[in-house]
């Protein structure tokens, strides 16, 4: 933060607010403190009979790899609905009914994953603008050396041990820095 | 956002960017795309026996009505530190062994809360900072006129509701506007 982005001062200070004990960006000619806060990633993992589904990343970072389809919370909408729409953009397919699966902080950059379950109401699923390809993955099948980051590593071996095991929960998880 | 905290610039514009489907603070000068995300509001509700910790604000917004502890989440901490960060800044009890009790999203104003029960090894607790007061209520001595915000309120019903039928559920929520 190089100016303050309300008064346009280029005298921004990075110190302890008084009453604070953290530091933050504050203007020393207009008195705003601005926030930085973490950011939620929201997102799906799309099962069909036995398999899930995941997208085959067209964008930066980790371009290439699989991913549960997932991404950045915007304003103005439920974590539900976000995770919808990041489904729908990503793989072209409709989820209803989420179940909240993962929740998992990366407290070094500031994100915290938040990944439902959906069951598909039928197959149909095609490749969305930030994709290269999308497809069904049995358990057997995912490629494991191949998964974008580690909360979706993370979501998917829980569902498919949750799976196996017949039972439904919540999963926290948190990724320190490596 | 009146000038761009990159460069300095004061002809910012809210539009789409290309390739994106929703307006965003864009600046013509540096191209610096400035995005704006909900932030999450993380807490805890403290359990001793058959009683909750409620914490009632000494600050705005509803200055002087009760609340689950809990603040936004800060950079560096997962959603767990934090929740526990909160409990202990409002009530000073600290609190481990923390379990997922409500995701609740607030698309309007752009918040998610998340509130985790915990049981308190000991009753100890004392008045924080931005507490007025810190007291045990069992479910009759809730003040329900006097509850800060809806989240609270949505956390407090659920917890009495599932301990009532002996059990533990995570409890997605949404506020609409009204």
């Amino acid at each position: 933060m190089n100016f303050c982005s309300h008064c346009g001062s280029a005298r921004m200070e990075f110190r302890v607010p008084e009453g604070d004990n953290r530091p933050r960006y504050v203007c020393p000619d207009c008195d705003t403190i601005h926030y930085t806060n973490p950011k939620i990633v929201t997102g799906c993992l799309p099962v069909w009979e036995n398999k899930v589904l995941l997208a085959q990343r067209a964008i930066s970072p980790r371009l290439g790899y699989w991913n549960v389809p997932s991404g950045y919370m915007e304003n103005g909408e439920t974590v539900e609905q976000g995770a919808a729409r990041e489904v729908w953009e990503e793989t072209l397919a409709r989820v209803r009914h989420l179940t909240l699966h993962a929740v998992f902080s990366i407290p070094h950059i500031n994100q915290v994953y938040i990944h439902f379950l959906a069951e598909l109401d039928t197959p149909d699923f095609g490749v969305g603008e930030e994709s290269l390809a999308v497809r069904l993955f049995s358990e057997e099948e995912v490629p494991w050396g191949e998964i974008a980051f580690t909360s979706s590593v993370f979501t998917l071996k829980h569902f498919f041990s949750d799976r196996r095991q017949g039972r439904r929960e919540v999963h926290m998880g948190v990724m320190e820095r490596s």
